[in-house]
């Protein structure tokens, strides 16, 4: 099992890829048969074919991601906080956990990320 | 599917739970059959007997939670990050990240706990 600290290594890769606009770098964290759901609920995204697709689109508007607190690790899996800022004054943005789990390389096997409308902020029409 | 503000009002019920150091108040946010997996990878709580008696026993040192940013709701789940605080003054906690899962009528089904000793700060050998 990966340790903390290479499991926090990883989200802060996750982090740097979204600052790069960099969906490879993305792709290159997961497994090649791993599973994205995002947001909760929603259709899965699997494999690398179908993850580096749909990062690629997410990364269209430049969001960047700002981690709101520490790493939280155990059993193999990593859970984070953090607000999807999509302009940088900030008005806009989406408060979100992310989970991962990882296998024994230190891959991510899972990603689920939680977070809906009611979590969106300056938005129009709000 | 309950709202995003009957999810939020159960997170705020289980603060207040341990700030009453109520276990019987937890229980009653669970569903009949709900497991508990807390920390995550450690063997799981399953019914009201089970979480009553693990309550109960992490009651036992008064722990208190705060909240450390907002709930995110998605598809039924419930994601929040929080401090456990074990003395008023601040100086032990442990950071952690839940999930809950809800049925159709607002009851908890599945509940994992995010963290490791990797996340506690303050204890006597850190």
């Amino acid at each position: 099992m990966p340790s903390h600290e290479q499991m926090v290594s990883a989200v802060e890769r996750y982090v740097e890829a979204f600052e790069k606009s960099d969906p490879e770098m993305v792709v290159s964290l997961y497994a090649p048969d791993a599973t994205v759901e995002d947001p909760i609920g929603t259709p899965i995204h699997r494999g690398h074919d179908a993850i580096r697709e749909f990062y690629t689109r997410s990364m269209t508007m430049g969001p960047k991601l700002e981690l709101d607190g520490p790493v939280r690790t155990g059993g193999g899996y990593a859970a984070f906080p953090f607000s999807v800022v999509l302009d940088y004054g900030g008005q806009k943005k989406i408060e979100v956990i992310d989970t991962f789990k990882f296998d024994e390389e230190g891959k991510v096997t899972e990603m689920r990320a939680f977070w809906s409308p009611a979590n969106m902020h300056g938005f129009e029409g709000q």
